[in-house]
């Protein structure tokens, strides 16, 4: 299902025009969020990111046009992952941004199935580095076609999700999420600058580490050091807070380690409370 | 002016599927070939790297479809700058391609001054780098927008276009056209392997070179040798063969340099040949 221009329609092709930006330079971002009965989980998180995002490629975008689609779209589903994307809109032929431009923003969703949040995951290290010179590195754009290779080569291998590196070799994020590593009594995530998305779950997880007797930090790590942590984890806004099981060829007991059980019953219980469900439902 | 599905159709909204890859991910490829007296200069050049670009993404387009989208636009201009996009067409949810993809195919025309050709251009070393680790790099995906930047913040310092050094601060291209550097008798360009598309024009040019009296090599380059070269140029399909005048503070008089003089004409006689068009309409 598709909300566009004020208005819920059912898949199909809709009026568009070619000389989109989005389409044709990736010159765009997107979010992706997760509702739960009627309410999107972390609403504000998601529509100011976005509004940051396109303001940070020099244009705007009004809140309230992404608080509706998403809204729209979260009332007609129990359980739902919701995709808003925004382009730079039209504009003429060549690089250069129009002047004036008439952004678009169209959103998407489908059913999400409960499984999918907390389920553990093997993760292969890419070929394809991180590129943290970019700011597009710490943005969702609509280039994302190194994700793409990269899950195919992961699953290629028999991997869930690609890792990458970032040009320097530090563990940078996963293909669809960001990382952190436990090691003793630190929770470890890779700074912003190393070219990674500033997550709406991964701030969660950073603010639910102290009382989950972890000491959230953020700091870059060569993936020799991830190698050696006492569990890895993945965070998005579908897959909430998943145990890393394996990167290559290095086995975690990361869903069984006390401090990760302790974050996902935290976040569930964060979640539960801003959707209004009883945590149990959350995952 | 637009092709689509064997119509052209003027400007203005299509009906388009928004779960399209290409839009959403930038899951496709383009080029941007130049069309002379009705005919694309090229055409088969452009039209292979297209269907190669997609099979290294791992699908197949029909090469007619491209033939027949690009020679179409091309009979209705006298002069044109024809854009040919092909995306991976729409798919489920997520990063996964389709297991049976349906490719969409969509060209633009709009005219191209012959101005254009050749002018010389003032570069700035980007702070982005680009990306050697992503087969991207030597692609023309629809995800533009390190170019769409680094092409914002040379126009902000007064520069015409950006120069991309890769992550092991080679010099890989400008943000739309390959470079070649002349050091004495030599022609250097970066190899491909450094995060480069493989131009048309700038294959005619490393053909073109030893008549030229030049030798054509593609060699590795830190920004710093680049600097102390008799003359830079730029190539793409529509700038032909541009003389670089600066790059950063740094002067050249490429435009007056004997072999860019004669490697112009020879390109120009090429083009000409091709477009069945007397040599001194094509710049």
């Amino acid at each position: 299902m598709l909300w566009l221009d004020g208005q819920l329609v059912e898949g199909g092709p809709v009026p568009f025009d070619l000389g989109d930006r989005g389409l044709l330079l990736g010159d765009g971002v997107f979010d992706t969020a997760l509702a739960l009965n009627g309410r999107v989980a972390f609403a504000a998180a998601h529509r100011d990111r976005l509004v940051a995002a396109a303001a940070s490629l020099g244009f705007a975008v009004a809140p309230e046009r992404i608080e509706e689609a998403m809204q729209a779209l979260a009332e007609r589903f129990a359980r739902a992952a919701i995709r808003t994307t925004v382009t730079r809109g039209p504009g003429p032929r060549g690089l250069r941004p129009p002047s004036d431009p008439r952004p678009v923003v169209f959103a998407g969703a489908a059913p999400s199935p409960a499984g999918l949040a907390g389920a553990p995951l093997r993760l292969l290290p890419a070929e394809i580095r991180r590129n943290e010179t970019s700011p597009a590195s710490r943005l969702k754009t609509l280039g994302y076609l190194d994700a793409v290779l990269a899950a195919r080569a992961a699953a290629a291998e028999g991997f869930d999700e690609a890792l990458f590196r970032n040009t320097r070799g530090a563990v940078a994020c996963a293909g669809t999420g960001n990382l952190f590593a436990i090691l003793g009594r630190d929770l470890v995530t890779p700074p912003l600058a190393d070219g990674v998305l500033p997550g709406i779950v991964r701030a969660e997880v950073l603010r639910l580490a102290p009382a989950c007797g972890l000491a959230g930090q953020e700091r870059s790590l060569p993936l020799a050091e991830w190698l050696r942590a006492d569990a890895v984890l993945l965070t998005n806004s579908l897959r909430l807070l998943a145990p890393v099981a394996a990167i290559g060829a290095t086995s975690f007991d990361s869903a069984r380690h006390p401090a990760v059980l302790q974050l996902a019953t935290a976040l569930r219980e964060r979640i539960a409370a801003d959707c209004g469900v009883p945590a149990g439902a959350v995952a």
